[in-house]
């Protein structure tokens, strides 16, 4: 089940990359573990933005061979007491694919690594694998002067850096069995057939990812709802852009199998005027 | 005049930088050639501008070594039947140069390799060099499951790999002698003195890069001209942006060859409101 | 005290992402140097805004190991007499803290490599470590037609490679001893308790980054002061955004040592409309 990390090592952060913070830390993980192999995944999510980059990861680790140490960073709490993790996935987890959305069934999930803050951001990974949490407290894999600002280059990179040298994931740290769970991943009910979700992440078509999956809330395949986004009230689920009209606003399942608010050559997030975190409702009268 | 796949790979798309897209297909990648080497070269095409990926692909292609392969995904038919294909060249293609602008007198352009789809996003390259293109149908240099959205990651990420890993072209899929070919790359004559062309793309400055190539348009050197764009009347040809006054829109021809339309110390794509695809009228009434 | 050049190659420029152009120097590279390693800091830096880079650079380049090569090109001189150079570092300058800011003391400095234009762009490093720098002149260490436009292609992405394919520095061409260094990285003294310094660079987050460093303005955390920026005129020194009011415009020392102009949830460059280079006046009464 379990596997080797290897030297590739993935980033997801809310750095951008206007400023120097992403290249630092790759000068610190190649200053430690001169053979790693680097891929961004994105240093674009919104700033402190934790579910939109739990949904990032979500997407993309499954993709990268076994043995890849996916770094996290969307951390609005650096400097207080949160801790930093190290995360390993050992099998499948089939149940979790009702309330995460992430289809598993016949998947191999494991021999992944994660590392970065327990806030959260690694919410769907915990429904889509099993897997043991450590808290990283080991200072030797970190760096010697660990500031109160910059946990990607102090904390995160070199514990990555190390992971890849084959530091046996024991020596970074305790087991914990509270990791945190971001509850704004799951739509709460507020009525009987009333649901207050939110929209994960705003993608480059403008289109709203909502935390809606169409494996909870299947009834919108074929019942009446209504779905509200700003001042949009929309009632049509579409299975292809086709079947809808010019400007027509719209609700598809993405890829991911989260429902999306679309637009027929539209930007649903500007006429919506709505974007990362809005909050979204659905109404299934049946 | 060939030379086998290195284990280079460059990708060019219009997924943007902030999805999980281009990470993914990274990692299908390394998960079958765990050497290859990455390299980005944009992915900040227009989103479905087949003319615009044209562009960028044929002015990077040539600076990376042999058996360099090319991936680009610019590609608004996916899901349709147009065809995956894996493009092979082999040497110098000296009467490309005239109508496709590409200078290739003595240029040594054979072993590179370009994968992507049929769509006419390699047109500039077919006009550059000697060539073989295959139709890529081998399911065994695909992902097990193609979806019908996303061929970066299920067709053209896994056919890179496979090739990197030393497949032989020949068992990606039979030859074909009709690939696509992008009409609007070269101006239409729509006067005894008159064209129409349009814009390939708009550079981080704003300069407008038309499909009016300088070696296609020579008059334009020497005899009086008008272009015209937006509600711009443009008579200048400069040599050098110092000849030029401040603010004063011109023509200019950039280091691609192609004319560009240029504004001293000003952004010419805001003073004429055109972007990418809007169509230049050039006449030479000579 | 010095290192052989390893074939790690770090690239800043004001390039954007959009275009072809960091691509073909990434290709020339590795055309080069097939072994080496590439790793952006970043390629928005404002276009033709060398203080800027050369902030950014020095924020970044001591994380990376020794051996590291750092090319940074920023040029708006680019086709004028400005030279190429190669700095090449050897050890720890402790002298240099004081007017540049950049604390020294016990940081192990030497054995880092840095190429690009003599514009000033190196102008932090000179004062952070002992070095040597080069005039580029040997037209083996370039390709072999150098543009007027182009010199990252054309000379330093070449002058990179061959420097990682262990060209010893001799090679590149003579000791230099009048490197260009930026006046506009210090503030000047117009009146005795009163300084005009510039804005560096605007962060992600708005935050304006001024050439004003504590360590050289020390008294700004002891004294009242007023620092003018735009029409704000602001007379808090903050330690922690907490201790400020919503909205609140005010100043505080950055992770750089340099003083930031920021706004407690807000976007300071927004709110001031200053940008990168716009002047900073700081008055100090005592």
């Amino acid at each position: 089940m379990s596997s080797t990390p290897s030297g590739l090592i993935t980033l997801t952060t809310d750095f951008g990359t206007s400023d120097h913070f992403v290249g630092v830390m790759k000068g610190v993980i190649l200053g430690i573990a001169p053979r790693a192999r680097l891929v961004d995944i994105t240093h674009n999510i919104t700033p402190f933005e934790v579910n939109e980059g739990a949904f990032v990861i979500a997407q993309a680790w499954r993709h990268f061979p076994k043995g890849t140490i996916h770094v996290v960073v969307v951390d609005p709490g650096v400097g207080s007491a949160r801790r930093p993790i190290l995360i390993e996935t050992s099998g499948v987890e089939t149940s979790g694919a009702e309330t995460s959305g992430v289809e598993t069934s016949g998947v191999e999930t494991g021999g992944h690594y994660f590392i970065g803050p327990d806030n959260g951001v690694f919410s769907i990974i915990y429904d889509a694998a099993t897997h043991k949490v450590r808290e990283i407290t080991n200072p030797k894999v970190m760096l010697s002067r660990v500031s109160r600002t910059f946990h990607g280059r102090d904390v995160f990179a070199p514990a990555a850096a190390h992971l890849a040298r084959k530091t046996p994931p024991a020596r970074f740290g305790k087991l914990v069995r509270d990791a945190v769970r971001s509850a704004a991943l799951t739509p709460a009910r507020t009525a009987r057939n009333q649901w207050t979700g939110r929209v994960l992440k705003t993608d480059r078509f403008g289109n709203l990812i909502t935390n809606f999956h169409v494996d909870s809330f299947a009834d919108v395949k074929t019942q009446p709802f209504e779905l509200r986004v700003g001042l949009e009230r929309i009632h049509r689920l579409a299975l292809t852009y086709s079947e809808t009209e010019l400007g027509e606003v719209f609700v598809i399942a993405g890829s991911s199998g989260y429902l999306e608010v679309a637009a027929n050559q539209g930007d649903a997030a500007k006429i919506t005027g709505c974007g990362v975190g809005a909050p979204v409702e659905l109404e299934v009268p049946a």
